[in-house]
């Protein structure tokens, strides 16, 4: 429209920029997503200033991050979880509190307020197993033991991510950090994430009847999608962060989603809105704050994401071998969107400073670079002399 | 996030009351869209006042209508429009040359500003067919020789609405009636349509080896969307509407859209992005501007808005007899959301009053309630008495 002149030339400016730097980022064989968040930071308004995202293209990235989140649920079938048997979970587990741990020690000994800390140590926790799971089907071994701990290990690293999540956001909008609280919101959440994972499906499942009555096309789409609306909604509500209803509105409809061909869908969705939420991401990052000081903290703390991923990943499988931990453990290291996302959400609640925000991009970036070299090594003993024939993109990432 | 609130709290509000709207109104046979509008005027800040649309939801309102008009460019097969024949040619001329005469010159009988006379006359000519095609599908009747004619007829009718926006837009932007001036942008709207309608297609036909070479995933629907946003803003910055670049860069790609998936893949977009559209156009809508004197303008131009249609379709088919005329001519008769988002633009233009617009929305309504129940008796003596079978929605609306 007329009036939407310098609107409609940032959806057009962003969109082409975000995907041309993605494109340029998968022909190096490195996650898109990367290069989308690059040309945010490199245009944007702490860049070349080519481009300063008015609220409307922010409120558009959110809802990019509302669908990126909603499809990362849909992805995470709750049947899985309890296939996939109880090395993942230990895996998952032990690589969810080392990093957090890890992380927390470490901030508190810059002295960084506690809750920034949290918030930090929160972004340090989710695995984005994509990258992995596309070098390990590169080198055909998705099928080997370790890829499968990895791949089962990534459905309760995502779900055990959003809770963790759910916690520190609760925590820190409450008055100050008490035990009672901190217990109550933890059985909160996990509650929620029980519901959503073995109740929604079945209240799910009874609702097919009549959406197939209905007369509006799409019938399951459309109710997904309010009902992901709708519990990000509540999810501010009642003091999380909307994603997090996402996620959970994911996984209540991820079982139906092969039969309602849900996650096609939303991905077309997705790659419309996403690259406005990495834009934006970058575009967020203010790189002056990168002095000597805050660079060492940069490197501390994505050398602390990768060994506690190591070490916490690691452990649980180590009585199969050194060889097999390290494979584990290293297959679990690259961090993704859930993370950027918490960080995010802590920018916007004003608890995490710029720098620790730009803390947590340089530490994503890295972990996701170091990673697939690393895993190239790790796996070379059952590497297949195979062309890759693969799956690519398997998870959001 | 924490901060959007209000804009989570709207998406959400918005997005199930339009469906819920539209499917109650898919219930009793009606066009969904006219539900969403209809949700808007009732609940919006002139209705209930239950929700008052932010800047946000506008935007996103404004990008639903440009995916609305890409997809309906995505659906106009510039070689349909070689086949449909000589017939079906001028009964899309005479339905767009009739109603815009009739509409100019009420309008201006009423004394209104010949900038809005223009711009109402100019929301009365494009049919929406796709009412038109479920009542006819719902008949078995989509083979006969007077759907035929119809269904050719509307695949011009779009374009030339198109061409009649531009010229219409390009017009009030300049400083007066100028003939000149009125004929160059008539000329250069014809030009970019059919530039847009035959030679785009080939320079997308060269892009497809690149396409295919390329590392990103779903290359076309994103270069596609890339190039709807770019004309979109490119028809801005040239005087035109943003919608009339979305609705030729659809046409660019409308034939590579089987092949390539793009009309479903947009559509899961559409189901998102539309509801806010069709619910922000019904929020503007003031009831309060209906005294009795804008009752009976609104009577008479859709009034107006059936015999121009009635007359100027069914002319060109008389020599087939009355009845064919008539049918051809009551299946031109429903408006949709072309005639909408002109009257839209000319709000935005500030051109088109509170008043008027009212006007056109009442017009759209009319035409698309009168229509159907007409066809079913024109039809008769053609009916086959099948359970009904077919494709319903053959088009965006």
């Amino acid at each position: 429209m007329h009036t939407a002149d310098p609107f409609l030339f940032q959806l057009f400016f962003i969109f082409v920029w975000a995907k041309l730097f993605g494109e340029a980022f998968e022909r190096m064989r490195l996650p898109a997503v990367l290069g989308e968040i690059l040309a945010g930071v490199l245009l944007g308004p702490y860049g070349a200033r080519l481009v300063v995202p008015t609220d409307a293209i922010y409120a558009i990235a959110g809802i990019g991050a509302i669908f990126l989140l909603f499809t990362v649920g849909l992805e995470t079938q709750p049947k899985d979880l309890i296939s996939v048997g109880r090395t993942s979970l230990y895996v998952a587990l032990a690589g969810i509190a080392a990093p957090f741990l890890f992380g927390v020690t470490y901030m508190l000994l810059r002295h960084h307020p506690t809750h920034e800390a949290v918030f930090v140590a929160a972004a340090m926790v989710a695995t984005s197993v994509g990258i992995t799971a596309r070098v390990l089907g590169d080198m055909n071994l998705l099928q080997t033991v370790s890829a499968r701990i990895i791949l089962g290990a990534a459905v309760f690293d995502d779900v055990l991510g959003m809770i963790v999540l759910a916690v520190v956001v609760g925590l820190v909008s409450s008055t100050g950090l008490e035990w009672a609280q901190l217990l109550i919101t933890a059985i909160e959440a996990i509650g929620f994430a029980l519901i959503m994972m073995f109740y929604a499906p079945r209240v799910v499942k009874r609702m097919e009847p009549g959406m197939e009555r209905m007369s509006t096309q799409d019938a399951p789409l459309i109710i997904a999608m309010a009902i992901c609306l709708g519990l990000s909604y509540a999810a501010v509500k009642i003091g999380m962060a909307a994603i997090i209803g996402a996620f959970f509105a994911g996984l209540a409809f991820a079982e139906y989603s092969p039969r309602w061909n849900l996650r096609s869908r939303v991905f077309s969705i997705n790659e419309f809105l996403a690259p406005f939420f990495f834009f934006s991401m970058g575009a967020r990052m203010n790189m002056g704050v990168f002095d000597s000081k805050l660079l060492v903290s940069a490197i501390v703390i994505s050398l602390l994401a990768i060994v506690s991923k190591l070490v916490g990943c690691g452990l649980p499988v180590l009585h199969s071998g050194w060889r097999t931990a390290l494979k584990v453990g290293i297959g679990m290291v690259p961090r993704g969107e859930v993370g950027l996302i918490v960080a995010l959400v802590g920018l916007q609640m004003n608890i995490v400073s710029e720098s620790a925000y730009a803390l947590v991009i340089f530490m994503t970036g890295i972990t996701t670079l170091v990673a697939p070299p690393i895993m190239k090594l790790a796996f070379r003993d059952e590497a297949v002399n195979e062309p890759a024939l693969t799956e690519r993109r398997s998870t959001a990432m």
